[in-house]
């Protein structure tokens, strides 16, 4: 982002193309819209790239690119979820997430209180989970070119020396534990989206988890792997750590938490919740010996409060998730297609 | 990007709204078009979040999103712009590029050999430039809610200790130097756009600066400040170096590289090259002691053969850019407002 900071020249109450065009314009949306919500003093050094000081360790890099449809749902809107999911991505790699930046594409006409509203979450997000948003920029295209706004976020954070936490890593023994709830976000999403009554009762579990997973690996320095089970849930998570480290995953069906109103909607939808995207939830594989220090970890902070184990790691079926009904059966959780569930993140 | 590698298992010649899900078609889309061309060691950890070493000095980190229109122009298509484009702007801060994300917004019905094609250009473009694509993410949005592709580069780089580059670093008597003709990317655009006659003459400059600008920092160590005048071109980054540094700029049109060919189509459509992006230029403000040699090791690489002093730091109209004409006159080159020229980038 080229930054400087005259007074604002125009006013207008949507986006313009010009606002993308890195001319005055470009400079008034920055200043009107931007910086007073997101200003700190690396965003403010107002150079083409922020700098900041290694810390110690290796360096963790992500990114990811928001497009969710509808961008305002019950628990958040896309800005916050932009941050969250950054932030979220870097803590299960075992980073300390320090550095976000931010690129926005915007559709011409989008209502410039809108993108307000969104900017402001995001810095609010931040606060939360005390990251920085370090650099940033913005794309204005014409109207019906995109979907009003689409976010990406990238990252940046450190590896403390001696941690190996990886999706290779999980082993036979190895106890599997999710942290609460699935299906939220997908299905705040997607009753949403279709109009269901349910709409109200069920919101986005967005949230930042960088906090949870620092205490957490206090009292579980060994932890295995941690992942965010975001698109395609839990199924395309325990698939790709399976697969991964070819080991056999076991899930116990009665242990997996799910609210009542998700599995109703869900249910309706024609759905399996195991497949749904979360937003602030996480996957949790830790060698047995470790598992209840984990598990009391999470359930003491507030977004771990109905964590659970949910399975273990085993040396038959490699590369396969099974699942232990609650009548005894087992059935194969397989990798989701992806077709259902479209623009949930 | 959540990446592991079965064998394909569903052939598509277009870009399908489940390639974006996260299940069994994301995969597909991964192994068999991202990989082949973008694998590297860092890449295929295949986690959450790419790791590295941390390099001696401080961390630079720079955001951009690619949506210039054409996808495929003169002398470069998307890809390649963006691999670019996040390289120059950390190689201006002084940095050597190292890894970079690459964000993907993908229409549904985008053909799979377009994305081939500019997948593969960024990997070369990559290649040449010395840098890793580190990570990545990949959205699909439905056919009209986006134009095509978008695609988000970030980057992270090292700037060496004591190297101090900054767009407030401007002094009076500093010699301003351009690396050679302005206007040729943003043009090559327009004119394409236009479906003009120059069209098949003007290319973009698209292009990695870091290997010039490096061999420029071994002579001229003292550099103030580096800038790619991509949005907005040479008047806008001009007139955020003065106001950032709080000086003046005088200019000599003479002596301003342009092509003949952009020269006349700007005048066709009415626009001032100073104000028209460049993709593989960069403005250097250097002490005027070390001017020449600056220059000297711009001309002698490819992308610098045309560099020229094309003026200087002034105390006089502090934050304000003037040119001399070359009939004695003098007129101001203000902060274009920006309407011209969308989607360039």
């Amino acid at each position: 982002m080229q930054l400087s900071c005259p007074a604002p020249i125009l006013q207008h109450e949507t986006v313009q193309m010009a606002h993308g065009a890195g001319g005055r314009l470009s400079q008034e949306l920055t200043a009107r819209v931007f910086m007073p919500h997101l200003g700190n003093p690396v965003l403010d050094q107002l150079d083409d790239q922020a700098r900041f000081e290694a810390e110690p360790g290796r360096i963790a890099f992500t990114t990811d690119t928001y497009v969710v449809s509808p961008i305002f749902f019950p628990g958040g809107n896309i800005g916050d979820l932009a941050v969250n999911g950054t932030v979220n991505d870097l803590a299960v790699g075992g980073a300390v997430p320090r550095y976000l930046s931010a690129g926005f594409v915007l559709e011409e006409g989008l209502p410039l209180a809108d993108l307000e509203r969104i900017v402001a979450s995001m810095a609010e997000a931040a606060r939360k989970a005390g990251v920085v948003i370090a650099c940033g920029d913005t794309k204005v295209v014409q109207k019906g070119q995109c979907d009003r706004i689409f976010i990406n976020t990238s990252g940046v954070g450190f590896i403390p020396p001696g941690r190996d936490v990886s999706c290779r890593n999980l082993r036979p023994g190895d106890a599997v534990l999710l942290s609460g709830t699935i299906g939220d976000h997908g299905m705040a999403i997607l009753t949403t989206r279709e109009g269901l009554s349910f709409q109200s009762r069920i919101r986005s579990d967005s949230a930042a988890l960088n906090g949870m997973i620092a205490d957490l690996l206090v009292v579980a320095p060994n932890v295995h792997a941690m992942r965010d089970p975001t698109r395609g849930g839990v199924a395309a998570t325990l698939n790709e750590l399976a697969n991964s480290s070819s080991v056999g995953i076991e899930l116990d069906e009665a242990a997996i938490p799910v609210r009542e109103e998700v599995r109703g909607a869900a249910e309706l939808l024609g759905i399996d919740p195991l497949t749904v995207a979360n937003e602030g939830k996480v996957l949790i594989i830790v060698p047995a010996a470790e598992a209840d220090a984990a598990l009391a970890a999470m359930r003491a902070h507030e977004h771990g409060k109905e964590a659970a184990i949910v399975g273990k790691v085993v040396e038959e079926h490699p590369g396969m998730v099974v699942m232990r009904t609650p009548f005894g059966s087992r059935r194969i959780v397989e990798m989701p297609l992806g077709e259902q569930l479209p623009r949930i993140c």
